[in-house]
């Protein structure tokens, strides 16, 4: 397609296919948009491509084509290889053009990438998000952004397509980031506080549907105790988001605040749960997987399937 | 009145006509109860009584004339009091009577209580409530409560008016007041989470009311977050409940468990901040004054008032 008459609707690329990357694509086709895509794992590019999207072998070739390109990866590391490593996005994209950074990062970090990206005339927006992979898929994030005015007037309409909310945090990366970091200090502490306290309840004898029950319509509830207590409930770990991305996470809440020497008592407490998870061999279960970290809990079997 | 033509609405009074006491009596009178009340502050039960109430100098005296005492003080030792102390209820209610006791106890102590007072022919409610000032005024508590059948028979209307819902989890007493503590342990980490979470944003330069915007409509949201935040927005630290009501709650979550030697690593963690902020002087001011404790954090201050 000719620059020259380049449609309003931005062309739009998406690296990264996991759960997150994968519903985010798929509410962008839904949302009327072509897509190109690239994975490590050339077969989960392909059978996008088999859904209607264009898979594309190397970030670089992704890049090159599009006006928006959308990077939904796992830490700061593989955002770095995405735009940095052989044959990566920084010097493919054309000016003018905004990469989207969606991971948990270190709101430093991301502050100093839009930086590196502008010297190569490439555009930056901030925009961690929230909500889950349900909500990727249905295109109901919400998103937590911030950066110039030039790059939203680019990506606007396909962070419209991905989201039901898009915060606008500040006019430069950074407060996107720190706003992420908050919530991910919440929902990591939450996660091992409801653990905590259904392990508590059960170990005393109360039944886990009345805890659940109880506690999901009274003061003590939170989104995570409702969303990652159902699990517990249906004794199914199967991982949505697994116990090391809060190893990670937490982990990288605390790194953010220690140049400032700023305590962070029950983030920490919360990373030692679940680095107790980890080192017990559940790091790749169900983050609410914490919960078997309390000795002498019967917790509940999964459901007899029917037969 | 002669207990020969008693009505099928029970005589009810209330002991402790504290924020929540006080609005679960107005609640009584709203659903067309006469409520006998006793507070050991006179002037607090002779306002009630110029609503419409009937003020009791002693418990002794209320007990005497109810069907059901429904029990609000502060803890376990002032529970004793009113039952067992100088002109106690547990001499003066008659047999079948039913004591409703809404305090946060230990579930074991709470479980004792039921057989003392059954050797003397009351009946029990272990009946923990949660909910706040407001909802005790409305009459929408949620409560926890376990019991004898028997015990439900004669205060289930008097339950029903406090409440919008009452939980029946078991036949005897020890349940409610466990399913009690697993609430105060979510709703005590929660608070001192938001503080803490609220504090590193504001420390990192995000204006507070952004962070309780995005919060609010993330996975990172909890019920005390979005409750308790909103008192840190507005700089008011009128306590509607106290610091030091944490520090007593919590203390009462630990030492539940350490007799079964079951580790609670996020409670503990969360009792030492309260207990931080009490040592630094804010113990009388609202739980969520925990943030104070975090240091070099600029707060919002308190809204001006027009004029």
């Amino acid at each position: 397609m000719d620059d020259q008459d380049r449609p309003e609707r931005p062309r739009v690329g998406v690296v990264g296919l996991g759960a997150m990357g994968l519903g985010m694509a798929r509410s962008l086709r839904a949302a009327g948009y072509h897509v190109g895509v690239h994975d490590l794992r050339p077969e989960v590019a392909a059978g996008f491509a088999r859904e209607g999207g264009t898979a594309f072998a190397s970030v670089g070739e992704l890049a090159a084509g599009v006006d928006v390109l959308v990077g939904v990866v796992v830490n700061a590391a593989q955002v770095d290889a995405v735009l940095f490593g052989p044959d990566g996005a920084a010097d493919r994209l054309r000016p003018g053009a905004v990469f989207v950074m969606c991971s948990t990062v270190d709101p430093g970090w991301s502050a100093a990438l839009e930086e590196r990206l502008a010297e190569k005339g490439v555009l930056y927006l901030d925009a961690p998000m929230s909500g889950g992979v349900a909500r990727a898929a249905a295109g109901e994030l919400t998103m937590m952004t911030s950066g110039a005015a030039a790059a939203y007037a680019v990506a606007d309409p396909v962070l419209e397509a991905m989201s039901s909310t898009v915060y606008r945090l500040g006019d430069r990366a950074g407060p996107g980031s720190k706003v992420k970091i908050v919530n991910q200090l919440l929902a990591g502490v939450h996660i091992a506080a409801a653990a905590e306290a259904m392990a508590l309840g059960i170990k005393a004898g109360v039944p886990a549907d009345a805890l659940y029950e109880v506690i999901t319509h009274s003061a003590g509830n939170s989104w995570m105790f409702e969303n990652r207590m159902a699990h517990v409930l249906a004794g199914d770990y199967t991982p949505l988001s697994a116990v090391d991305i809060f190893v990670k996470d937490l982990g990288l809440v605390l790194d953010s605040a220690r140049p400032e020497r700023f305590p962070l008592p029950l983030a920490a407490t919360a990373h030692q749960m679940f680095l107790q998870a980890s080192g017990a061999g559940l790091g790749a279960e169900d983050d609410s997987a914490v919960i078997k970290i309390f000795p002498g809990v019967e917790l509940p079997g999964p459901k007899p399937t029917e037969g």
